[in-house]
């Protein structure tokens, strides 16, 4: 904690309380950038994407609470000149400049400073919008270095005198790439590129437009002329949209052309198919789209021998790339919403392909909203807790303490809402107003009493409190949620586990632990590591691979549940699995990957979901796992200390012959080749241990392979950009 | 509480958990009105009006956090139709329309709606301004008997089967007076009426208009033309406006008129004097105004034999009616911004003024903001208090228990954050981020410590939590409270009571008491009823007729320590003090009552305030309490019961020969005159005691007049409007 003193004009004597900002205080990062209070950008872009879903042309907003920016933020910066300067000010909203206390004249859009110490304040009211700036002179330049606040406690009295009682709480500003004064973030648009259909055939009362593959975007009509109704009906499937009926979306529109006119309508949707009946009068040459999609490197990659599984990780990408917006969104055609339990395996997918932080950071942001907390995140139990554990996840993979250090706050808030609703027992279980989720499972799942899913995601909450509050250096809060996670953790086995069953229970009522298994806490508890390693093979075989318990039918829950099979070595499983499951969607004509997929289902059955013939979404972030399972399992490449620091890579082909494939990392890709004879690895920062079989001695010309014992071995791995090389005998 | 069931469509089951509504869920106040969450428009139109300080041309907003209305908002209504019915839809925001579960096509303007029951509901999105709608139909109409929520709890699985364990909380609507759909309530304005200068010349390098009196508005010039720049400066005095470098608010426009054109300036301002420079080469004829009010109807009236009296009354009027604006403000020249221990002076003369209850929830509301609650209202720790007990007093005078059902909630949260701020004695002190105000005094009040004034307020707002967590059903809550303010009320004397100076002691530091004494508690003390007889006394003589104790040098505690006197039955010293203290004002030419009043300060000394040369405001809410003394106390009429259901009448004439006023009641005027001879009075509505004293026995062919011994009297006054007079022997 640095305590600074601003004087303001003679009126105002604020204590700035400067949290977590040890640099130097008139440091800048040397380039301008639009600027705003953390996490009001993420709210109220949300807002907008929100409110955007349709379903068969009425306006389908959330239902649960939506939030708002602060509307009235201050912004400051200390500046210290050798020589006078002029910056341009730019600002997204009403707004006052204050130079070293003085309020000037009107709105500045120039201002020269003189040589000294200054002390630079922007106070920007704006209700629509966010309140945002830009400044931008020689050496001054808004960006992270400047500090904002929503209220100053600040005041003086009747002689003009000041209080001295003040404490303002300052954080540091947040911004995005909105990196020049045209560039105004309350105008950002995703990118667009305008796409061909692949055909266009007259069908029923009019045509029916194939683009191809799943896609997302603006339908634009060539040459349109006429007077009448046209109306557009979309699918993902050419039965959705030659289903005027039950199609999910739809739009109409008047056209009173007289002369031809290219239209594009105002409204991207998602579809591959648009059905398109018009009056006789109206007509057009063809219909084409625009592509609207955030632009992203594809920093990951994986090729193996396997050309379905290419093509599982090609469909796995495109379907990120389809559902990576805004916001990591559930799926393109309905909800278009942001989602916690879906939301933290696109995070997780995030890493080993686009390791695009800002999409990370806005889709927490906006799942968290503001306090104060009314209900869980989505109103879903579960979805809260995931909330918490994607904290950490971000932490691991990025090593971006700024940031644990600007949600902690909020992380507390919502765990104090958690341990508000816990029972005498210390556990959490549905209260009037709480969706326990799991899974969609047909109304298989008791979601009464005591879940032990839901009190696994609670301990590794807990378990994540506490260390964020370290980072935070809270330790006080530190001890408090340590305490709650040891006594949750130390309560798990003991009142969910039946040693007959060799398994977790599904829950307890009323002190009861039920007869019933599933699938979801004993992955999860192998996954977390709550369970010693003779019970992790006793879940193997109990649950896992037992075939009596209920089956898994999202891609969504499947995901665990091979991330599972994988932290217990059954690759062959697992690669058997990925192909037959996601295989079997391709198999059935998918080009980006499901909400759900029951291979027993037939013909249009497919299509079904929530009990409407095309309710189900054929673009799922949840169906593109295979990405996070290639890199982490197969390439077996992921962070040990935060941000790659440390990385380890434990590579398995898993009963291919070769894989080829990269992983982001914050600095640079980790890149690895495998065949049952030799593994090249190249790393740019950091570095790590390369553990891998060998059925005789491996060789390196690259560093020492130390043996392990039982055939395995490992190296140590210098992130210097080369490539070594290691000889060994796979399997 | 009433549970009801919502079926919506086949996918929500959502259980409406209905707060305070016991009514005929399908009843309507027959008229059609613009309704919204309750609070929020408050909140909205706060930030517009808040916003629009200036000071010296650059823009002011206030330091505190401003809030947001809810963005997006579910409005429901349950309606049972004998014959088919067209309705009209009129909403601020995007929306759709739900009738019966099922989502209609696109944004629907005209609706028919069939025979039978139904479930409507409207959903409203907006960013910009508040979520509103109006809807009108023969039977059918948006009122207060229609529901909101900011947030559905409800949510399907995957066959569509509703979940059971929802719990939406909804609300009320709210309304004020926009009753057709084209008075939309983002487009609301104060009324404007043109206004001529009384004098217009030639002063220094420009022109000098005085507008006669303090006025609000927007300056007008007639048959502008030319081209350059027009510098306007406004002052409250003639030495403001004519001071270009000093004066507080400025504005500066560039013509480019080549034919002559009027124009008014965008942005109301507070003044009485304009002074006009501009270029040679701009010309125009003459400079008027637009007025800008809120219409109100002046209810409450008093006239006496002494013109000065009645010239305090008119002024104080005439400064209620400036500062009772989108809300109670405190001054119209500086803040215009809402302060909570002016506004509570404002709510009770506005009791005796226009009794315009709408203005007083607004400006509740406005004060209260949103949760979290993350500092005192104002930042100022007695503000927060004043805000509680204000809302007994809106109880009191008014009866609305459905407003008081409504705040509780954020009664609950406020007080929530003063308990969590308690020392290990119970008490508040001012902690780091607490404004301790009281009053302006320069310098002379220490701040430090327990002062008995903040813990005789938050005793206050303690017994306040008691009567409306009784309101509002909440016996735990009503116990808690009552526990806190009994074991704060012992305190009060056994800590503060010094035997000796037979007072209470301004604070306590370190468990010391000082040996300071003030004014404040001690009048509070008498005020609350919070001493016994023999001690009030004693304070009168010790205190406040003891002119060795610092003097009070605002109308603002000057409201208190008169209301005090009052209550002691001090009338020669009120009377001589209102005619001293206004009647000052009055004779240096006051047209509006000020923020501060020193009659021992010389000519521009009167104007100084916060360092600055015209930083005084010269038309201030809290200088009107004339108006409250004169009625509550010389006319002597207050509620007994919650909205004037009993009321009680104690006249005194105070030194006066006669009076003749009115007092505003929820349910017409109770009206009074009085002389030395003859009382008479008429009610409309409610019934209640007439008391006072006579020197021989008074007669009334209109009632029983009752002895109470000493020379008192009492008669009981039936609200029959009808006038009773009572013949008696006054002082």
């Amino acid at each position: 904690m640095t305590k600074l003193f601003l004087f303001i004009q003679k009126t105002l004597l604020p204590i700035l309380i400067l949290i977590f900002f040890s640099q130097n205080i008139y440091a800048s990062n040397g380039k301008a950038t639009w600027i705003w209070y953390p996490g009001d950008y993420d709210i109220w872009l949300g807002n907008e994407m929100s409110n955007r879903r349709t379903e068969r042309g009425a306006f389908f907003p959330p239902f649960w609470k939506m939030d708002s920016h602060y509307v009235l933020v201050e912004f400051s910066k200390k500046i210290k000149l050798t020589a006078p300067e002029e910056i341009s000010i730019f600002v997204e909203g009403q707004y006052n400049v204050k130079l070293n206390g003085k309020l000037l004249f009107g709105t500045p859009e120039k201002l020269t400073l003189p040589v000294g110490e200054h002390d630079l304040n922007i106070k920007v009211y704006n209700q629509k919008n966010v309140p945002a700036i830009f400044v931008s002179g020689k050496t001054i330049f808004s960006d992270s270095s400047w500090l904002v606040t929503f209220e100053d406690k600040e005041w003086i009295d009747e002689s003009g005198k000041a209080s001295d009682l003040s404490a303002t709480t300052y954080l540091s500003a947040a911004s995005w790439d909105f990196d020049t004064p045209e560039a105004r973030p309350s105008e950002f648009k995703l990118a667009q590129t305008p796409m061909e259909a692949v055909s266009s055939v007259k069908k029923n009362n009019g045509i029916l437009v194939d683009f191809g593959k799943e896609t997302f975007g603006f339908v634009k009509f060539h040459k349109l002329k006429g007077k009448g109704e046209i109306n557009i009906f979309y699918g993902e499937s050419e039965e959705e949209a030659l289903s005027t009926e039950y199609c999910e979306t739809l739009d109409k529109y008047s056209v009173n052309n007289s002369i031809a006119e290219d239209y594009t309508l105002p409204n991207s949707k998602a579809y591959r198919y648009i059905y398109i009946e018009s009056d006789a009068e109206v007509k057009f040459d063809k219909v084409s789209m625009l592509y609207e999609y955030l632009p992203l490197d594809y920093r990951g990659g994986f090729r193996c021998n396997d050309n379905e599984i290419n093509q599982i990780w090609d469909v796995s990408a495109y379907t990120m790339h389809l559902t990576s917006r805004e916001f990591f969104i559930d799926g393109i055609k309905r909800d278009r919403w942001v989602w916690s339990g879906d939301a933290i395996q696109s995070y997780l997918m995030n890493y080993y392909l686009f390791f695009d932080s800002h999409s990370v950071k806005r889709t927490i942001n906006l799942l968290r909203g503001k306090d104060p907390v009314t209900s869980h995140v989505n109103t879903i139990m579960d979805y809260t807790f995931y909330w918490f554990l994607s904290i950490y996840d971000y932490y691991l993979f990025t090593g971006d303490i700024h940031y644990i250090k600007e949600i902690y706050p909020k992380m507390v808030s919502l765990m104090d809402f958690v341990l508000n609703r816990t029972n005498s027992n210390g556990m959490v279980e549905g209260l009037s107003g709480d969706w326990v989720f799991v899974d969609w499972a047909d109304g298989f799942l008791d979601k009464q009493g005591e879940l032990s899913f839901e009190q696994i995601l609670f301990c590794k909450s807990l378990q994540t409190m506490v260390i964020c509050a370290d980072i935070a250096g809270n330790s006080d809060e530190k001890t408090k949620y340590e305490k709650l996670a040891n006594s949750l953790l130390s309560k798990l086995e003991s009142q969910f586990w039946n040693a007959e069953k060799q398994a977790f229970v599904h829950n307890r009522k009323n002190g009861e632990m039920s007869e019933s298994i599933t699938r979801y806490s004993n992955m999860f508890a192998i996954l977390f590591d709550y369970v010693d390693e003779n019970k992790k093979q006793a879940i193997k075989n109990s649950v896992l691979l037992n075939d009596n318990i209920l089956k898994i039918t999202t891609p969504y829950m499947r995901f665990y549940e091979l991330e599972a099979l994988c932290a217990l070595g059954e690759f062959a499983s697992v690669t058997k699995e990925i192909k037959e499951y996601w295989g079997g969607m391709l198999k059935l004509g998918a080009t980006s990957f499901w909400e759900k997929y029951n291979p027993d289902d037939k013909g249009t059955d497919h299509l079904k979901m929530y009990g409407r013939p095309f309710g189900k979404s054929l673009c799922h972030a949840w169906g593109a796992s295979p990405i996070y399972l290639l890199g982490k399992y197969y390439l077996g490449i992921k962070p040990v200390k935060p941000g790659y620091e440390e990385f380890s890579v434990s590579p398995t082909l898993g009963g291919l012959e070769w894989m080829d494939g990269s992983v982001p990392t914050p600095a640079g890709d980790i890149s690895l080749y495998m065949n049952k004879k030799e593994i090249k690895i190249k790393a740019h920062n950091g570095s790590g241990w390369i553990t891998f079989e060998s059925k005789k001695k491996p060789q390196s010309a690259n560093g020492n392979i130390e043996s392990l014992g039982n055939n395995k071995y490992r190296m140590l791995i210098i992130g210097d950009g080369t490539e070594k090389v290691i000889k060994y005998q796979g399997k």
